[in-house]
C-alpha cells in the first residue's frame, strides 16, 4: 500500500470547481455554496437516520438513486426541516435554479440546507443569490467550505493523492448551534473513475468507521449528509488504494470536525479493543466519548478514571467482565486487574490537559475493535446553545 | 382512592430512626448515616444496571434475597467501586460493624457507598465513626438525609400517609460530582405491613415510571440503589392505596432529585403519548430530557422547538411518523400538521424561562404513554465536573 500524500493547501480534483456567496440569509459571511463537476460524475450519498428528516434529505434520497451528480448546492441559516410539502417544493426548486445556472440536468444537482428548523426558505434570496454564480467557480475548496460553515471556527477541506487521482473532502459543523441546529455536511470529490455502486459501497464502508463514529453531543441532526462525486477525469485507480485513501481522508475530516465541535478545546478518541464483536466495540467506544463526565474530565484534566469504567459499564447490552478490563490514557496504564494502576497523577493530569486525549480500553472478551471520535464538554457549549440562543 | 396527604415536616414512620455523623471521610459535614428499624422489616431493593457495580451493590444483591432488613448504613466520599476482593470484604465489614453497633443480625444490614471510584474505604474511620452512633438515633429523616448528601444543595426527605401507615422516602444525588461520581441513593421506610415479595413487586412497579425515568446527564452510576423497608408496626394497609401512595412518593422524590441535578435551575419533564408502545414512549421521553440541545434550550429559554423534533426523530428504532406529531410546551401548541404552530414567541420564551418546563409530544401511532424527568444543562454542570474537578 502506498503512503498517503496530503496536498497542502487542499485543492479540488480535476474538473471540479466551487464558489460561495452571501445571498442575504445571514447578516454577513457566505451562506450559499455551489460545487460543480465539468464532467458527469458517478455519485453516492448517505443521509441522516433521524426520523424527522429535512426536505433536502427526502429529495436527496430520490436523486441519488440515479447514481450521477453534476453539482451540489448548499445554503446555511435555514435547514428546511419541518416544512411539509412547501419545503419539498422549495428543495426541488433550489436544485432546479442551480441546474439552470450551471446548465446541467436538474436531477443531477444535490441540495443541502442547514440551520433553523420549521422555517420556509426565502426562495427569492436563493434565486437571486445563485444568479451569475457559475462565473465565480474556482479551484480552492476552502472557498466552497466557507459557504457551508455555521459555528465552525474555520473552513475545512483536505485533499490527498491516490495514484493519478485526487480525493478532496469538504466538510462542516460537527456541533449544534443556536439558534440553528447545525449539521454534518461532507462532500467528497474525486477525479478517479469509479462506478456508482462501487462508490456507494466504499462510501458506506468508510463512513461506518469515521463519520458514524463521531459524536459531539449525541444529538443527531435532521440534515446530515455525506456525498461522494467521481468524475473519472484521472482514469481508474486501484480499488484497494482508493479505499484506503478514502478512509484516511474521512478519518482526518472526522477528527477535524470533532476537534472543532461546539465549545471544544480538544479531540477525544476512544478505542475499544477485544470486545465480543465490532458492534459492541462501537457501542462502548461511543459511550465513552459521549459521556458528559468523561468529556468534562477531558476538559478539566482531572485523572478521574472511574468515569471511563462507568461509561463502559453502562452499556447494558454488551459483554463486560470488570475483572478483564484494562484501560490506558494516551498509553499510560490507569486500570488493570480490578484495580487502579499505580500511575503518576500529575503526569496523567498533564496528559489530560493536552490534545488529543486517547482513551483505550481492552475488554478481553473477544476480538472486536472500534474507535469513536468526540470532544470535551466546556462552558463554550453552553454559550453556543443557551446563553446566545436568541442572538 | 383517598387523597394523598404529605406530612410537613417529613417524619420517620413508627419504629424507624436515623442518625448521621462526620467520620473524617469529608473535611466537613456528615459523611456517615445510619437508618434503623426497631422491629424486623420486610425489604426489597433494586440496584444499578451498570456492569461495573460497586462492592456494596454486589454484596447488597446477596443480602436482599433474604427479604429482611433491620438497618441501612451509608457513607459518602468514597464509592468502593473498582476495588476488587478487598472492596467486597470492606463492604461486608461495614455492614458487620453497623450490625454490632445496633445489635441486629449482620445479614440484615444493607450498606451503600458513594463517591470516588478506585479507592479503598478507610475502615478505621468507618469503625470509629459507627461506635456509639446507636445512641444518636432520632426521628427526623432529614438528619439521615444530610448524612448521604454529596452535591445535593439540600437534604431530601418526604413522607405521606396511607391509611394508618406512613411512607417516608429519603434520597440524594441525581447528578455526578467532581472529583466523585455521585449516585442516586433512595431509601423508603414504611410502618405498613407488607411481605417482601409484594414489596419487591410494588417497588419495581413504582421505580419503572419514576427513578428509572430520571436522567440528569445520561451517565449511569455504578452505585445506584433504591431500597424499601416495611416494619409492619402500623398493620396492614389496602394494597391499591399503598401502591398509589408509593408511586406518588417516588414521583415527588424523582422530581426533587431532577430539579436539584448538578447545576440545574429547573425541572424538565417530557411526556410522550400515543406512542406505539409504552416502551417506545419511554425511549422517546428519555431522548427528549437527555438531549443536550433540549436541555440548553430550557436553560436559555429560547423557543427553538425544532430541537424537540430532532430528539424524537433520533429514536431510530421507534415508530415516528412526522406528519402525525403534535408538540406542546406547558400546554402551548408549538408544532402540528407538519408545521410550526402559530404561537407567540415572547410568551413561549416566558414559559421556557419558568420552572418546570413540560414538553408533551403526541405521536398519534398507538396508545403508549410515559413521562421522563430531567433538568436543564447549565454552566453549573461544567463547574461541578471540570473546573473544580481537582478540588
Amino acid at each position: 500500500m502506498d503512503a498517503i500524500t496530503f496536498h497542502e493547501p487542499a485543492r479540488m480534483p480535476r474538473g471540479f470547481r466551487c464558489a460561495s456567496r452571501n445571498c442575504g440569509l445571514k447578516r454577513e459571511g457566505p451562506d450559499l455554496a455551489l460545487f460543480y463537476s465539468e464532467a458527469p460524475a458517478a455519485a453516492a450519498a448517505v443521509f441522516t437516520r433521524n426520523q424527522f428528516p429535512g426536505a433536502p434529505i427526502i429529495v436527496g434520497r430520490e436523486l441519488i438513486r440515479k447514481g450521477r451528480l453534476r453539482a451540489v448546492v448548499v445554503n446555511s441559516k435555514i435547514s428546511n426541516v419541518g416544512t411539509g410539502e412547501e419545503g419539498i417544493r422549495n428543495a426541488r426548486r433550489m436544485g432546479e435554479l442551480a441546474a439552470a445556472e450551471l446548465g446541467v440536468p436538474a436531477d443531477e444537482v444535490l441540495m443541502s440546507s442547514t440551520g433553523l428548523i420549521g422555517r420556509q426558505l426565502p426562495m427569492d434570496l436563493i434565486e437571486a443569490g445563485l444568479r451569475g454564480m457559475a462565473a465565480e467557480l474556482q479551484d480552492d475548496p476552502l472557498r466552497g467550505a466557507e459557504g457551508i460553515m455555521t459555528t465552525d471556527t474555520y473552513p475545512k477541506a483536505i485533499s490527498l493523492s491516490v495514484g493519478e487521482a485526487t480525493i478532496t473532502v469538504v466538510g462542516k459543523g460537527a456541533g449544534m448551534i443556536a439558534p440553528n441546529m447545525a449539521t454534518m455536511l461532507v462532500y467528497i470529490f474525486t477525479d478517479a473513475a469509479c462506478d456508482a455502486p462501487t462508490l456507494d459501497r466504499l462510501l458506506r464502508d468508510a463512513v461506518a468507521d469515521t463519520f458514524n463514529m463521531l459524536s459531539v453531543d449525541t444529538d443527531t441532526s435532521t440534515s446530515d449528509t455525506c456525498a461522494i462525486l467521481a468524475n473519472g477525469l484521472a482514469g481508474p485507480v486501484d480499488e484497494a488504494a482508493f479505499r484506503q485513501a478514502l478512509r484516511v481522508a474521512c478519518t482526518r475530516m472526522t477528527e477535524m470536525l470533532a476537534r472543532d465541535g461546539e465549545g471544544a478545546t480538544k479531540l477525544l478518541r476512544a478505542t475499544v479493543q477485544n470486545a465480543r464483536t465490532v458492534d459492541e466495540a462501537r457501542k462502548i467506544a461511543r459511550s465513552i466519548v459521549e459521556s458528559p463526565l468523561v468529556k468534562t474530565m477531558a476538559y478539566g484534566a482531572d485523572p478521574n478514571i472511574g468515569r471511563v469504567l462507568m461509561a463502559v459499564g453502562k452499556c447494558f447490552d454488551c459483554t463486560v467482565e470488570p475483572e478483564k478490563i484494562t484501560v490506558w490514557i494516551n498509553d499510560t496504564l490507569v486500570f488493570t486487574e480490578s484495580a487502579r494502576a499505580d500511575f503518576d497523577e500529575d503526569e496523567l493530569r498533564r496528559i489530560l490537559g493536552g490534545d488529543p486525549v486517547d482513551i483505550r480500553v481492552d475488554l478481553g472478551v473477544g476480538t472486536g475493535c472500534a474507535t469513536a471520535f468526540g470532544c470535551d464538554l466546556t462552558y463554550g457549549y453552553i454559550d453556543e446553545n443557551a446563553a446566545y440562543a436568541s442572538s
